[in-house]
């Protein structure tokens, strides 16, 4: 069961292309991940000053189709995998459109490696309260 | 009566002084338009291809407040003025707390000076339906 | 005498309209600034560290003519008046082209008041090295 | 031998985290990509005129070390792979140093597949003259 965060395409996120340029399907997922979290009840400003952060090691990202402006689209996260210091998440951004043929296209599917960081940049546990709604 | 369109702050938003970058009011300020024309029933995207588009001649912004990660914040826009080929508008971005001290925060205000050009960039008319629209 | 730091327009820039968003000539004024501080001899991460900082206040933009994708921009910046706490600049981005006849094309131009403030975000005098040089 | 193109780090790159904010590497790497083809003799826009699109189909990146705010960085580029309508670059960023011990560091590095596209959005294959220079 993926997380789904729903999204409007803006003429910010647009190039000359008249497509979503490539590097804001990031921040797309980055917002997911971000309610993601505000779903399971933590805040990241609240995260940062209890010395928690999270960070993105490596991330493998597949351009299928492209997002156009005014395109509702869903950014959703799943946890893949999740150790003492780190996650997997598998993310994608779909268009779901009312007619029945398309009925939902994989525009962007990404695998995202995540770390726990403490306020020094170094490897930290993941709060056991924080990994244990994670798994639900 | 604003137009309001409520936005979450992400840290994609955000800068190194721990505030929100100060040229991102404007994304802000350009979805709240965006959304007040869906609202009338226009999209942008269709308005392009019918050789409408609105562009910013104009911008006065007073910076009173900095919004910070997590807020949850509001882009108003309100019609001041309207001419044949433009529109001047009231926006701001406002933080409204739980608190009832600070009920209601007002973070930035602009002024916004909006021309309709045509494809070739040079000034037209707004169409009569979409200026009796923004005139309710 | 202005100070100039000359600039390239990437796809990032751009939106769907296939010009410069009007929000990204805000990011390249602030480049211009800190390119000034710069070659008066500070950068902003050692002037935080030393509990300065310089916030924009109020902002006065005409966009004239757009710049678009591979264009070669100047971003120009020039003290108006200084305060003990705060600073007046004049600032354009401009395209200078080979050919004679558009020698020089202004594209936007801005009035920004800067103020210099704390690490708690209160007003602070700007320090006398700086203002001393700024004034040169 | 890599493309090198050097970078400055601005506060609109950097994120309440105090680092780069992880999509703005990919607009690193991009204007690396851009200023190849035009170290090569071609600029895009002239590109996309003539029906002629680079755009990224898939990436792989690893985040190592995080640039922060004022670092001087350089963004590289390097053909790996040209096929008929693809070609696989391998692209970093690194920050180099003037003290002898840091002489360099990897920051991000990562493998961009690139397919060339008409303005339909079909596959189409990389012009001769464009792919004979890129691999020289």
């Amino acid at each position: 069961m993926a997380f789904e965060w729903p999204l409007r395409v803006y003429i910010e996120d647009t190039d000359a292309g008249g497509i979503v340029f490539y590097a804001n399907y990031l921040r797309y997922m980055e917002r997911a991940r971000s309610e993601w979290l505000r779903a399971l009840g933590f805040e990241q400003q609240a995260l940062m000053e209890a010395g928690v952060r999270f960070v993105v090691r490596d991330l493998n990202i597949q351009y299928r189709k492209a997002a156009v402006l005014d395109d509702q689209v869903i950014a959703t996260t799943e946890l893949a995998e999740i150790t003492k210091a780190g996650l997997t998440l598998n993310q994608t951004v779909i268009r779901r459109s009312e007619s029945a043929e398309t009925a939902e296209e994989l525009l962007v599917d990404a695998q995202v490696r995540v770390a726990c960081i403490n306020n020094e940049g170094r490897p930290a546990a993941i709060p056991v309260d924080i990994a244990a709604l994670m798994k639900t």
